[in-house]
C-alpha cells in the first residue's frame, strides 16, 4: 500500500493560507513582497518549523525547508511560489507550495526515512506581476539574473524590490545560488484547457515553451481632442492599437501553438479629450517551437516599425526578456510519469504554455513538473478551480515521484 | 487715442500664475481641485482684491469679481477658467482669465467709468481631466447639471468633487444659478491650427462645435496569456483596439470637420501575462454639423456592437454627454469683430472645435468669444504657446469689446 496524502488537513491548509490576500469575490491579491505576502510567508515558515524543517531564507528572499535524509546527499526538492497576480487566484503557485508542504507532513505521518534529505522551497516574486522579470527568485538562484540587477527591479510606485525584501524581513542571509540538489518537482495548475478538455487529473509536463517579452513605447504628439484637424494627428493609441491588432495576427502566421499577447497598455495622458501623447505597452510571445518566437520577433519588428511610420509616430521596441525552450530532465519526467501510472491518475504528457520557476531550476538540476486541470483552461483570474479530486491525486504523484527520487525505505 | 493693456503686467501675472503647479518641462499640471489650483485660486483672488473687485464665490466654487457700473444694470463679465489638464500648458484657460483681470486694471488705471459693472469670472473644473463632465462650474450656473450631480462627480481615486471643493476652501455661499448678465466675454487660446497658418492674431468665434462624449467598457475573459489558445480567447484589449481603429475611421465617413478620438483607455489586469478582462475607454465625437454627430453616434454604436461579438466581448455604451452646436450672441459676435479692426488686428470668424464655459454661459446672457493663435495648433500639451504680440491684440480686443459693451465713458 503505498503513502497517501492527508486530502483534509492540505484542504485546510489551502483554505487558511488563501484568506490572507483574500479579494471580496474569493480570489487572491497577494503581490510579492507586499504585506499580505510577508503574512503569507510567516504562516508557511511557521507551518515548515512545526513539520520539523530546518528553513532557511536566502539574499532574494527564496524560502527553504529541509528534512534530512539519512545520508548526506544533495536534496530532493519539491516547490513554487507564493505571490500572486492581482485579482488572480487561489491555486496559481500555493497549490505547489502546499502539496509540497503536505507531501512532508505525509513522510512525517509515515515516519518515512528516505537517502537523500527531501526539501520544499518558496520562490520570489515568480508572477512578474509586481516586479519584472518574473521568476526573478529562481532566476538568480540559477545565475541567470544579477542579484543587483534583481534588487534594482522597481514597482509601478518606484520602489525597489531590494527595499521591499528588507521591509518585509525576508531579505535572509543565505548566499543565492546554484548548489547540488538531486532533483527539483513543481506541482502547478495547467492553466490551459487540455487536462480538463479530456477528463485527466495530472498532466507529466515535458517541458516549458520558448517565451520572449518585449516592451514598446510610442510617442505621437499630445494634442487638444477637438480643435485638432485628423490630418495633423499623431495619434500613439491609434498606431497602439493597429500594433494590437497586428500581434493578435502574428500566430496565424507563424501556426503551430504560437501564442500572443498585449497584456499591459498605458496611455499618457489619458483623458476624453486629449490626444493620446504616448503609449506604453508590453507584448507576450510563446511557442513551443524555439524558432517559431524569432520568427514572431521579426514580425514584431516589421509590425512596429511600419504602424509607426503610418501614423508618424516615434518608438522604442525592448525585447528585453527571452526565454528559451526548456526540456525537462528525461529520469524525472519517466519517474512522475510512473508515480502518476502507479497513484492511478489519468494523465498525459504535455507541454507547458507558462513559464515556472522550474525553468530556471531545470538550468541547474534535473526538474520535471506535474500539473492538475484548470477549470476552463482559466487562470490568472478569481474563477481559478481545481477540483480536490484532483489535486489529491496530483499530490499523491508528487509525494510518490519524490520519495522514490529521494530513495524513500 | 484708445485705450492699451499695459503688456509688461500682463506678462508678469502669467509668469507668477505660471509658476503654480509648473512642470519639470515647463508646461502646467494644475487639476481642479488639487492644492495647486487652491494656491492658483488664492493669488488670483489677491488680485482681484487688489483691482477694488468684489469677490464673491458660489456653492460649485466659481469666483467672481464685479467692478461697479455707474447704473444698477446687469454686468460685462469677462472669463475662463484656471485648472489645467495633466502635463498641460500654461495659456488653455489661465491666459483668458488673466486678460480679462488686465483688462479690468486698465479701466482702473485710466479711471474709466462704464454704465454696467464690468466683472470677471473663474469657473470651477472646466477641462473636465479631474472630474467628468467638463465645464461642470459653468454648466451647473447655467442650469444644465445638477448641483448634486457635480457634487458627487468622483476624481480616479473616487474623491468626490463636493469633498474636494470645501477641503480646499472653496464652498462658497452664493448660490450657483443664472443671473441677469449683459454680455459674457471669453478670450481663449484656439487650440487649432488656423490662426496661426493664416497669420491672423484674433479670431472671432461665431460658435462652438457639437460635442458627444461617450464611456465604454468591454469586458472579456480574464486568462493566463501563455496557455490559453488563441481559439479560446475573448480578449477585451483586441476588441479595444478594433474599436479605436474604426473610431478613427468615423470622420472619413462623415466627412466635413469632423473629429473623433479616444483618448482614455484603462486595461485590466493590465500586466504583461494576463489577457486583458476589461477595457474601459472613451470616445469623444466632434462636428461643426450636429447631424454629423448624431450619425457618428450611430456609426459607434454599430462599430461597438460589431466588434464585441467578433471576439465575444460583452459592453456597456453609455453616450453620457452632449453639447449641441452652440451659437454666439450675433450683437457680441460684431461688437469683438469691430473690436478687432479698431484694434488693428489681424483677425477672422470661425468656429471653436473645443467645449468652453461661453458654451454653457451662451444659454443664459449674450456670449461670445476671442481667440488667439496656437503655436503648430497644438494645445492640452507642455508645448502649448502663443507669442505675446497676438495675446496683446487679443487683450486689447476684448478691452475695447467689454468697454463698449458695458457702455464705457
Amino acid at each position: 500500500m503505498q503513502m497517501q496524502i492527508n486530502r483534509k488537513r492540505l484542504e485546510e491548509s489551502m483554505a487558511a493560507l488563501g484568506r490572507i490576500g483574500e479579494t471580496p469575490a474569493g480570489g487572491l491579491s497577494r503581490l510579492a513582497l507586499t504585506d499580505e505576502d510577508r503574512r503569507g510567508r510567516d504562516l508557511l515558515v511557521e507551518w515548515m518549523r512545526a513539520a520539523g524543517l530546518t528553513v532557511a531564507i536566502d539574499r532574494m528572499g527564496n524560502i527553504f525547508g529541509e528534512r534530512p535524509g539519512r545520508e548526506g546527499l544533495p536534496p530532493v526538492m519539491m516547490g513554487s511560489h507564493a505571490d500572486s497576480v492581482p485579482t488572480g487566484g487561489k491555486y496559481d503557485g500555493q497549490l505547489g507550495v502546499l502539496c509540497a508542504l503536505e507531501a512532508i507532513r505525509t513522510l512525517n505521518d509515515n515516519k518515512t526515512a528516505t537517502r537523500h534529505p527531501v526539501a520544499m522551497a518558496i520562490f520570489t516574486n515568480e508572477e512578474g506581476a509586481r516586479f519584472q522579470p518574473a521568476m526573478i527568485g529562481s532566476g538568480v538562484m540559477a545565475g541567470q539574473i544579477a542579484l543587483e540587477d534583481a534588487y534594482n527591479a522597481r514597482d509601478r510606485d518606484g520602489l525597489r524590490l531590494g527595499d521591499e525584501l528588507e521591509r518585509i524581513g525576508y531579505l535572509g542571509p543565505e548566499l543565492c545560488i546554484p548548489r547540488p540538489i538531486r532533483a527539483y518537482l513543481e506541482l502547478h495548475i495547467e492553466q490551459g484547457p487540455i487536462l480538463e478538455e479530456q477528463h485527466l487529473s495530472v498532466g507529466v509536463v515535458e517541458g516549458i515553451v520558448a517565451i520572449s517579452w518585449s516592451k514598446l513605447v510610442l510617442t505621437g504628439v499630445q494634442d487638444h481632442a477637438g480643435p485638432t484637424p485628423m490630418r495633423m494627428r499623431k495619434d500613439a493609441l491609434v498606431a497602439a492599437a493597429d500594433i494590437v491588432r497586428g500581434v493578435r495576427e502574428i500566430p496565424r502566421k507563424i501556426g503551430g501553438d504560437m501564442v500572443a499577447t498585449v497584456g499591459r497598455l498605458d496611455v499618457a495622458p489619458n483623458i476624453p479629450n486629449a490626444i493620446p501623447g504616448k503609449v506604453t505597452m508590453s507584448v507576450d510571445l510563446r511557442a513551443p517551437d524555439e524558432h517559431h518566437v524569432t520568427r514572431a520577433v521579426g514580425l514584431l519588428d516589421r509590425l512596429v516599425k511600419d504602424t509607426a511610420r503610418a501614423e508618424g509616430v516615434r518608438y522604442e521596441l525592448d525585447h528585453y526578456w527571452r526565454v528559451p525552450r526548456t526540456h525537462f530532465d528525461l529520469e524525472v519526467v519517466d519517474t512522475i510519469e510512473r508515480a502518476a501510472k502507479d497513484t492511478g491518475a489519468r494523465h498525459r504528457r504535455l507541454l507547458s504554455g507558462a513559464g515556472h520557476d522550474a525553468q530556471y531550476m531545470a538550468a541547474i538540476c534535473p526538474t520535471g513538473m506535474i500539473f492538475v486541470p484548470s477549470r476552463g483552461g482559466r487562470s490568472h483570474c478569481e474563477e481559478e478551480f481545481t477540483p480536490m479530486n484532483d489535486i489529491e491525486e496530483g499530490a499523491n504523484t508528487l509525494l510518490l515521484a519524490a520519495s522514490r527520487l529521494a530513495g524513500a525505505d
